[in-house]
């Protein structure tokens, strides 16, 4: 079969390669519309991953059975799923922790186009297929379900992190798809006032109609103020972070109340340490909590967001501001994420 | 002054008293608005709280301020506040435990026409000013402010008692005012189905409004049924009570999922026992919490709440279906909520 | 292979069965030590779970692997293992949602002698067996070991249902090996007073060892007046329920302060309802939650608890009041858990 | 009346000052028993709290209530009382958010010998009364209860913020006062293996008698290496750091597992940033919890901790290696805490 795949630090291309095979509890999977994420530009062009050769690209992909394992019982040939970029182990020590996507090691739950092949080929492989797909539901098309793979629960998992609830302030940093997705979520789990981060006039638009009060331009001034006037010098009580680097934490802790929390989903691809400032941080003593963490995978998360969609509680068609149609497409859509146009905010390929 | 009080069990009206004092903390206030609730009428006509002679009604107002005790440092006269119908003593055992409501005994936060004479009079008195009353904020007016007081915190209070979070299927049952907020607070902390259990159509219509997905109506057939043939057998995740009797918690039970939760906010005024059917509730071994409470009260929770109004994250004006003006309509308004016309949710009497 | 079985609802004896098939992800396993337990008394002589004919009894073994399937990474034939009673499906939808001992169903993580033969054979068979079983750490007897199985998660999890806490005033309803176990949990996550509430001498005493400061013995007056004077009136933070009947929860409830929880993980034979008395539970609004559930099983659960009894926190030769040696004595062992002789906490039989 | 003070930065002694006045919710009064504190070297010789002049020092003191307000219920004169360090106005925003101990401002709850005159003066004030002392239970010393108002407290918290629970593996890093309160805190919630960081022998010594099952001691090589080295490449469930520099918090990340916690309670007097290491932290992805925070004070908090100290839970007599006698030894045990001779854990004044 073909695949879309990373040749090297640096370059991609085209791959033939052998159909990956069935264990007991899997599944092979046809894609059907398919999305590139930034990882795959970091994996490419910054190697942050490491060196990977002739290894297919893309982890968010929505897809129909084509085989199923001798062991599997709730999926079968022909079925339309949605596949999480995270597919975890289940019966690992660190899922029964409760940190499926840590399942065999820290980030170990990520496999697509990290420890094996990825989406972006004519066909790919699903692990444990009972526990880590979903069924598509009724009236959720298949070009927004690619936003139930990474981009929507990524987002939201900030706002867990973040731990947000009725009546509270909320800064989320970066209104990338991932910012907007918790920018979406935060305003879905009762924030008041809501900060949205960011410069880029169509994702500030798209901010605004999930929720957000205030867009927070760093062109602005500096964003710390910025907040600080606007919440009376208060601060606020939760940071959602969702872009930046490894000195956005700073901003972060001086922007929140004692007893706050930050949840941070950003990855951060370089950068020795990441600082928190003493004494914004009450001299290590004014309980402002630092969570971060990889997304949860699998089924019942899908299931559950799926849902919210179906509902109409979440719009996802408002992040995908590039449509293509067919293979051939996928080299552009991935060199979309790459250069970053103004316009855009995320690609899906129709397949 | 005089205020609008209970005479005795089943009776109401007209009395003249002794304005009340102001200690050190204290704040008194004249209302601005104020709102019956079904707790006066079981006061009153069910002596839900024993019997009580000439005891001012009313825990439901908005205000102005008109004194202030020496020890107080945020408000002043003149000011536009906001009176949690729950105002706990902030510095007792139970407050430092997490449940100011139950500062001093269990339900003891609750003090207007309970341990001390409520907001129908000309004046009414705070304890603790500093931390029970809330400025009114811009852009929230003084009707829709008065469901602020015990609606919409007791309503959201049962969505976090049942810890609902992105993609639970809920069910709420009532669709009285206080279910109504339930309702609306389960679908801003990511419900995703929302089955709503009520008859009448003005409820259903504001339940759909506030985000239900479904409409339950116990005249259609057995609402456990409905629910699990709407789940295709599986129940819900949560459930928030928010109407019905000692019996309802048996339908809760059975409706839900192993590992759900039963979110409580309906006071129980008559009955011996809450009954719990062993076998539905897993032999004692489903994992199925039963998690009731009365609302926390407080400024922060007043100003928590009231962000999200002026943020117009909730519309609480929908609840309000009578309007009357002046003290005299008191009597009118309260006994609308005694005799509840089909088109009734709630009443406000601006004074 | 021979094992010792339910032939139908009040009959046990040996029978012939063909030896258990090792599937992909499974392990066969010859026990070294069982221990009988209630519950089987419970299956057999009550029907607790409906007739079964010919099902070989026992949930509480620690075993030597015999075989392990092919997909099968962290054991291999010759380890010494505990195997929990409850043996999930972790991939399950359930188990995702972090109640991984319902998975497939409520209370379906339950298969020893309940959907599938039990542990008191020549050979047993354990599903998942990478995620549901646990090497015996080096200083962990076998005997001792049996107490890992059950008890000792089953009393632990009653700590944990009911949120033990540093400096709680807790009571313990029940002290059979598993309220016994629940007493050395709740010293050993910060119960200030203890209180163990039973009769049997051996028992109180104990209980003593384990960290009781009080024994509320029922035949000296009713159990929640003794609680209430020992507590000068305030009542207990936290109670655990590891014996009794339907009606103990209204005397649990009853003792409890506002904002308590109650932890329960007693298995409920017989009754139609749990009764919560209506006053005592705040009118349904005095945040006495209440918790129930079965044991957590599977491998981290097994390693975590033989941790804590590899390191000396907890000394479980206490519970083990008779030893026999040799398939021969099964019978008789199972007899003593029905009989109850005065001195019995539990006995276990080495094969 | 006289007291001993910081009468500038770098410079002690004994002053004369004004008593002072009891407001209507506050309490006078006179120590029995005190304790210096590190925090009182750092902040006289440090300057770590900024300048101060004839500030009298301390915030650890068991003593007699002298006074009290016209508002206070539960306290008279006479009677024998714990003050904890941390006495938060308990109205506050902060307080109702569950963060009492940043009333009014980010630690503002910490007072004594911080914004008003300490406990090492012949009388002192305390704020709130009822809701800031508690009575010393029988069977407590006056010496050990000294250990309640800072140590203890603060080392137990640690636990809390890491989330302790049964069968952690634990590391300790520090075992000063408040790092052997978090051996024996930890031990007391359910740690399994312990790993206590320290060099000094007495320390140790009390490290192991609290429960601590290795002593990691940072003379026999990176500190780092030998946890994982004893977890077998693993690394810990949980840290709590009670000792180091900012430069602690990589050492601890680097040996936590992913969905580890870190609970921090070391105050931080110099550094510009905490620095975190990028990679060991998952990227920003490995559900590595930074939690650090000061400690929860007031009158439960005694109350329940006090109560773990009676029923012999916690031996506090352990800390205590220096007893002296008398006001005029004050200025030598403060002197000790500076010099930290070999065997000194904790010294007491008795007055």
């Amino acid at each position: 079969m073909k695949g879309f795949a990373m040749l090297g630090i640096g370059k991609v291309g085209w791959i033939e390669k052998q159909a990956p095979q069935c264990g007991p509890l899997d599944a092979i999977v046809e894609p059907l519309a398919v999305s590139p994420c930034t990882s795959d530009i970091h994996t490419v062009w910054e190697g942050a991953i490491g060196d990977r050769h002739d290894m297919i690209l893309g982890h968010e992909a929505v897809g129909r059975v084509v085989e199923v394992g001798s062991l599997v019982k709730d999926f079968k040939p022909g079925d339309t799923v949605i596949i999480p970029a995270i597919t975890p182990d289940w019966s690992s020590i660190e899922a029964q922790a409760g940190y499926s996507m840590h399942s065999g090691g820290m980030l170990a739950g990520w496999k697509f186009s990290n420890f094996k092949d990825g989406v972006f080929g004519e066909l790919f492989h699903v692990n444990e297929a009972d526990g880590n797909m979903a069924l598509l539901p009724e009236g959720v098309d298949i070009v927004s379900a690619c936003m139930l793979c990474d981009m929507m629960p990524t987002g939201f998992h900030g706002v867990e992190l973040a731990q947000v609830t009725f009546g509270d302030d909320v800064c989320v940093i970066g209104i990338g798809p991932v910012g907007l997705m918790a920018v979406a979520g935060a305003a879905l789990h009762g924030a008041a006032n809501l900060f949205a981060v960011g410069s880029r006039p169509k994702c500030a638009e798209v901010a605004k109609e999930y929720g957000a009060t205030d867009i927070i331009n760093y062109k602005n001034g500096d964003i710390v103020e910025q907040i600080m006037e606007k919440t009376k010098g208060k601060g606020v009580d939760k940071v959602i972070i969702a872009g930046g680097t490894v000195d956005t934490y700073a901003q972060a802790i001086t922007m929140l109340k004692p007893g706050g929390r930050i949840g941070s989903v950003n990855y951060l691809g370089s950068g020795d340490y990441v600082k928190v400032p003493r004494v914004e941080w009450g001299c290590g003593m004014g309980h402002k909590v630092i969570a971060s963490g990889l997304m949860p995978g699998g089924r019942l998360r899908m299931e559950k967001l799926a849902a919210l969609v179906q509902h109409k509680r979440v719009d996802l068609s408002k992040l995908i501001t590039h449509r293509f149609d067919g293979f051939d497409n996928m080299e552009k859509a991935l060199l979309l994420m790459k250069d970053k146009p103004k316009d855009l905010i995320k690609p899906v390929v129709v397949l």
